[in-house]
C-alpha cells in the first residue's frame, strides 16, 4: 500500500508519501522529480530515543542518495521546545557549513518537527526542511502545512514561522515502536478530521473495533487513518496557507485544549488529550448554543472515550484562568475569542459568539 | 519634496514614503487605502537615543489616528541584536496583548529594523511591521526588501527571515541627528547603488561638493540620493523578492565587507565601512580578472575617499582569516564563493569563478 497526496500551493508545493518501509527509501524520495533541487548537505536532528532506533537507516539511505549527512540530536520533550534548544540546531547548522540549498531532516514527532521546521526557516533566512514524523500526531497534523515554531515560557508556539517542507514522508511502521498514550493522542486529531472534514472517517474509526493500541489496528485501517487525515490536511492547507479562513478549522478543540495544556504547565495532558478536552468542550459548546444535536456530541464523547482519551477536564483546574488563558490565545481577534464549532459530522463553523457564561457553564459540567 | 516608490511584490505590495516631516503623519500614512487593514493595537520599538529624540512624535500621530500604542525600548548597538534582545519583544508583545492583526513599528537604524522585523515574522507565526528608518543606512537599505535577522555569535545575520513591512516612512529630517560617522556609512550603500545599478547617481555623488557630513549636503540632494536609492532596491526587491537571482547584486561589497566587520569583532569598522572596503575589493578583483577598468575602479576608490570611508584593510589583518570566513558566508553555494563584481558603472555581474589566490593577492594591496 501506498499513498502520495499532493499538497497544492501556489508557490512551494510538495508531496506527501506515505508507505511502510518507507524510512529506507528516503534517499530515492529527496532526489526524485518534485524534490530534486535539493542540495548535497543535509543536517538530520532527532532526538536520543527516535535516533537509536531509527537513525542509521535514514542515514544510510541519504547517504546511498549521494548526500553528505551529518546529524544533531536534541532532548526530548516539549519543554525543550524552546528558543535555548533552537540554537543547538543553529550551532549544528553553522558547525556543518549548511548553505542555503541544504536541507534539514526533521526525524521525530511534533517537537522536532516544529523545531526543525522553525531553524530551517530562520537558518540563512530559510532552508529546505523534509519532515519525517515518527508520532501519528506529527503524521497526521504537524509535519503538514507548514507551522513551525517554539514556545514562549508563557504560551505554547508563540514564537514561530510558516515555513512548507519539501517533503513529508511517513513510515507507518515506526508507529510500533509508538508509547500507546501518544498513539491515543494522534487519534484525537484523527477524530479532529471526522468532525470537521470527512464523515467517513468518523464513522469508520467509530466502526473500528478498538482504538486504544496500535496492535488492534489493522494495517490497512491505519493506512486508511493516515491517507484521509493527511488528505483532509493538505486539502485546508492548500486553500489557506497562511490560516487567514479556512485553516482555522483546524483548529478545532485547539482554543480550549491549548488553555488546559498550557494552565497544567504541559506535564498533566499532552497535546492530543488536550485536544480531546476541547472537542468535547466545543461539542457541548455548540450544542448548548443551538448549533449542533446532543446525540452527535454524545457519539463525539463515546469515539474519545473507546480510544481511552480523557473527557473531562483535569481534576482541580480553576475555570477562570481557563478563560482568561483563552484572551492570550494566537487565535484571538480585536479582543474576541474565536472558536470552531460542529454543525454536524463533517462540517463546522468558526464563530466568535461565544459567551463567556457559556464557556463558564460547559466547563462547569466537565 | 515627497516621493512615494512603491515595491510591488506577488503578494504583499507596500510603499515607501520620503517626505520632511513625515514623523508627524505617520499615523495618517497607517490609516490610508494601502496600509488601512492593520489592526489597533501597536508596539513601537526603539532604542534610548532615538525614542527620546522621536518617540513622542510617532506615539501622538498613532494615538490621534485611533491607535493603541505601547512601546519597547532596545539597548543600542550591534552587539545587541541577538537572539536575548530578541525575547524582550517577544515578551512586550505578550505583555501587550498582540494579535496577529497587530504591529510592531520599528523605530531606529538598521538593528532595531532588523530585530523588530524577525520579532513580527515570528511572533505568532507572523505580525505586521511598519519600518520607520532613522539612519540614512537603514533608509536606503535595511528597512527595503523585507530581509530580518538577528546575528549568531558567530556570523552576522544567520538567524532570520523573509517577512515585507506594510509600510517604509522616511523622514530625512531626522537624519540631522544621525552622527557623522554614521552618515558616512549610509553614503557607502549609496555609493553601492551607483555602481550597481545607476550610472547618474554615482555621476551625482561625484559631483557633490562634499559628502562627508550631512550639513554639506543640500536637502534637494539629500532626497535625490534617498529616492534614486530607493528606487534602486525597490526595484530589485520586486524582481527577487528573495535572494534567488537578481537580488545578489545587492550584496555588492558584502562578501568582504561582511568578512572584515566579523573578524574585527563588529568593533573595528561598522556596516558601511565594511561595505566600502568590500566594494574596494571586488573592484579591484574585478579588475585584476580583466571584467573592470583600472580608471572606473580609481573613480570608485576616489569617491570613497573623498566620503571620507575606508578603502583599506583595518591593520592587522590576517588575510587567510578573511578567506576562511568567506566560506562560512550566506551567500556560499555548494562551496563556491560568489563574488558582484562591477563591469562598468552601473552595471554588475555575478561571478562564481573567483580564484582564492586573486582574492589573497587583491586584499595584499590592500
Amino acid at each position: 500500500m501506498q499513498a502520495v497526496i499532493p499538497v497544492s500551493l501556489p508557490q512551494n508545493s510538495y508531496e506527501i508519501a506515505i508507505a511502510s518501509h518507507n524510512l529506507d527509501q528516503i534517499g530515492t524520495w529527496m532526489t526524485n522529480e518534485t524534490t530534486k533541487k535539493l542540495g548535497k548537505k543535509v543536517l538530520a536532528v532527532s532526538n536520543p530515543t527516535i535516533f537509536k532506533h531509527y537513525g542509521q537507516r535514514v542515514i544510510d539511505s541519504l547517504t546511498n542518495a549521494g548526500f553528505a549527512v551529518s546529524h544533531c540530536i536534541l532532548p526530548a520533550g516539549e519543554r525543550y521546545k524552546t528558543p535555548a534548544t533552537l540554537q543547538k540546531i543553529y550551532d549544528a547548522a553553522l558547525e556543518h557549513h549548511l548553505e542555503r540549498s541544504s536541507t534539514l531532516v526533521a526525524l521525530g514527532g511534533g517537537v522536532i518537527g516544529d523545531m526543525t521546521g522553525f531553524a530551517a526557516a530562520t537558518w540563512l533566512r530559510g532552508i529546505n526542511v523534509v519532515q519525517v514524523p515518527t508520532s501519528l500526531l506529527a503524521m497526521v497534523d504537524a509535519a503538514i502545512g507548514g507551522k513551525t515554531g517554539v514556545n514562549h515560557p508563557r504560551g505554547k508556539n508563540l514564537i514561530g514561522a510558516f515555513h512548507q517542507p519539501r517533503l513529508v514522508l511517513i513510515d507507518p511502521q515506526v508507529l510500533k515502536t509508538l508509547p500507546a498514550r501518544e498513539f491515543r493522542a494522534g487519534i484525537a486529531e484523527v477524530i479532529k478530521y471526522g468532525i470537521i472534514w470527512d464523515r467517513e472517517l468518523f464513522d469508520q474509526l467509530e466502526n473500528a473495533p478498538r482504538l486504544d493500541q496500535i496492535r488492534y489496528v489493522s494495517e490497512d485501517l491505519l493506512q486508511d487513518i493516515l491517507t484521509r487525515s493527511c488528505q483532509a490536511k493538505a486539502h485546508v492547507v492548500s486553500k489557506d496557507e497562511k490560516e487567514s479562513g479556512l485553516r482555522e478549522i483546524l483548529n478545532y478543540g485547539h482554543t480550549i485544549g491549548h488553555a488546559v495544556e498550557s494552565l497544567t504547565g504541559y506535564r498533566v495532558v499532552n497535546h492530543g488529550e488536550g485536544v480531546a478536552i476541547g472537542m468535547v468542550a466545543a461539542g457541548l459548546i455548540a450544542v448548548k448554543m443551538g448549533l449542533w444535536d446532543r446525540e452527535s456530541s454524545d457519539r463525539q464523547i463515546a469515539l474519545i472515550e473507546k480510544v481511552g482519551l480523557p473527557t473531562r477536564l483535569p481534576e482541580g483546574m480553576d475555570l477562570d484562568a481557563i478563560v482568561a488563558t483563552l484572551q492570550s490565545d494566537k487565535k484571538v481577534k480585536e479582543g474576541k475569542v474565536r472558536f470552531v464549532l460542529p454543525r454536524q459530522i463533517g462540517s463546522v463553523i468558526v464563530s466568535d459568539q461565544v459567551e463567556a457564561e457559556v464557556i463558564r457553564h460547559v466547563l462547569q459540567q466537565m
